[in-house]
């Protein structure tokens, strides 16, 4: 009793936990439950009375329909409207060239037809294009048609055409009580979480070279004992984030004018910046890699002064271009313009030119160090491949 | 009409290609019209005469079931049958219930239990292991239970017993339909899949660092002009492999023993081995911005036998760690063990600490190209941020 007791606060505590993270799960799990309240309750009054069974049409729509964004429930609604719609036209249409054979003629044509036209649209999605906009409105041709074929094996072409109105006007009904919810109850954008999703990936670009700037280049720091901190792995998130963003982007430009969204918003933007903070995340994962096995290979102070002069450009450029990103995800939270003179990233700029100059000088000694850069960073690529081989080999076993 | 021509033929092509590229998707599609036609058959039989309307329930079965590999649909088909099982089992207790109130109330209570099963079953689709296991199942669970209660403000509870066993009835024939199609005929298999993209990436790896050690290190090569190069683009298929990777791994968990694959398969090896490529991609990912960047500052020869020798290093370093990943990619392809010896990683592990031992006989040297390495990398970062400042300036405009 005392571990099931355990078990259920654990468990009560993960769901809390989830509700925290996004209070917006439980008002969109709310929302889902008034939807389809809303479309019982329609079900009951007697203007759909006459309809019976068709009704339920409505209630799958909702189920089926019903997104967390608005962007997405938008998209899904139109696409069910607008492959309804494309089946019933080619179904009807179908049937009657079927009906001119009559007979046993008529349903070996249907099944034909049926062949042919769920080959073709499951087909087409596989076009990058439809599979990103429209691969919900293929799959509903292919199951509109298919319902429509299937009755008309049975029923007179009248019924059908009746079946395809009544099937329409439920639709119609289930995608307007879809949108009226997420339009009008708490609606949930995502164009903001886009937004949020972008300014947190300069947030975390930010946290790790402010990190980087006090453990590691600070007074009275050392890259020692670094393995475990915390902001070394704030990257990993950021290097993630592509298939949520593509997402996000997609039911984003779906959404209409909303706060502080114009119309004709540059989304684009958005996977042009994150694909710039992926890269940016790359580097830091191969700076983060690098300093951790540094920090194995003691070595004694040699040449004080050269070292104590790289380290404080160092600091210089991680503090500046963390200052930087801060300032950039604070544009893009409140969506001002940007700062007039965005001085924090020409002083890290500064400072890495001047590191550059200076090293210059010394011909022979930027050589070296150039070329040990690349072997270093391939000796670092040796190293990881060391680890994909253990892997491999514990996979074959 | 000479235009038009030019689109379609230029649209026939593009299909041409997404068929050549893997001819598989016309064997899906193919069977997808199969399945449904058999379905269509089906209910053309006198078996399932006297069912009627409920019979659509098994075509909507096989156009939501369908996937493209066998783990999806097997995992899908399994989330409907449990899904409608338990919102059955559900939904004719709670109809039940409230049939004891009579009238008014038992509609009000069914309105009420709904909007709580709902909400209820909406959150636990946000729980993480619900999400990636058993999504679908609670948006049939939604589905079946709002269809039941729907059905049930008008019918007494004898025929709802009769619907829910008819929908479970034509349901598990639909399922049953989707997987004979799937296991026999052409089966495209996950598992398959996922060991084809492993392999694909440590090829893509290989295939990179054999561009570096012929393009950049070879002999009568420098480092220019490499901006265009092909190979310096192949880890980014690598870095973005995991959403698929994921994907492929929740499916081939579902397959049964086939071909090569075994019962408990370490399918979680995958995923390890996955971000280990990812990783290494990364890296490469920041030495190829190093030689790009590199290549823009031009310096004459000046310390020739060092940079000599280091470059020598760099050519052992990446043809044999390409040559190890060529080696794990055929272990990965085959399924065989790993080859005894596996010396080509211990070449260029030799080639590497070779460089650090030679380079630490010189310490102050080694200490002055450590720091000035984390330097550049963070003068690497300064310079992405400059793209980001611009970008989420554009953003802003």
């Amino acid at each position: 009793a005392e571990r099931l007791r355990c078990t259920v606060v654990g468990f009560a505590g993960k769901l809390g936990k989830i509700a925290r993270d996004d209070p917006r799960r439980v008002a969109h799990s709310l929302k889902v439950g008034l939807a389809l309240t809303l479309v019982s309750v329609l079900y009951y009054t007697p203007l759909f009375n006459g309809w019976g069974e068709t009704t339920i049409w409505a209630v799958i729509t909702v189920v089926m329909v019903m997104e967390f964004t608005v962007g997405a429930t938008l998209s899904k609604g139109l696409c069910r409207v607008l492959g309804t719609l494309a089946a019933g036209l080619v179904g009807v249409g179908a049937h009657l060239v079927a009906d001119l054979c009559g007979g046993k003629g008529e349903a070996i044509l249907l099944a034909v037809f049926l062949f042919i036209a769920a080959s073709a649209a499951t087909f087409s999605r596989f076009i990058p294009e439809v599979k990103e906009r429209y691969d919900y409105a293929m799959a509903i041709f292919i199951l509109t048609f298919s319902l429509v074929t299937v009755s008309s094996y049975r029923d007179d072409p009248e019924d059908l055409i009746e079946l395809a109105h009544e099937r329409i006007t439920t639709i119609l009904v289930g995608v307007a009580i879809c949108l009226f919810t997420t339009f009008f109850v708490f609606p949930i954008w995502a164009g903001e979480d886009l937004h949020e999703l972008a300014a947190g990936n300069l947030d975390s670009l930010a946290e790790f070279l402010e990190g980087m700037g006090s453990e590691c280049f600070g007074e009275n720091s050392s890259c020692e004992n670094l393995e475990g901190k915390a902001f070394l792995q704030l990257y990993k998130s950021v290097l993630n984030s592509k298939a949520k963003e593509d997402s996000l982007i997609t039911f984003a430009k779906w959404e209409p004018i909303h706060g502080k969204f114009r119309f004709r918003h540059p989304w684009n933007q958005y996977q042009k910046l994150g694909a710039l903070c992926r890269q940016c995340a790359s580097s830091m994962e191969a700076l983060a890699s690098f300093i951790i096995t540094l920090k194995k290979a003691q070595y004694p102070e040699a040449n004080p002064e050269l070292y104590l002069k790289i380290r404080a450009t160092c600091t210089v450029m991680s503090l500046d271009s963390a200052k930087a990103l801060r300032e950039l995800s604070l544009t893009v939270r409140t969506m001002t313009g940007p700062s007039p003179i965005n001085n924090d990233v020409s002083k890290g700029t500064k400072a890495s030119s001047d590191f550059r100059a200076e090293l210059s000088e010394d011909v022979a000694l930027l050589q070296v160090i150039h070329v040990a850069i690349v072997a270093s960073l391939l000796s670092d690529i040796v190293i990881q491949i060391e680890g994909i081989t253990e892997s491999t080999n514990s996979l074959a076993r």
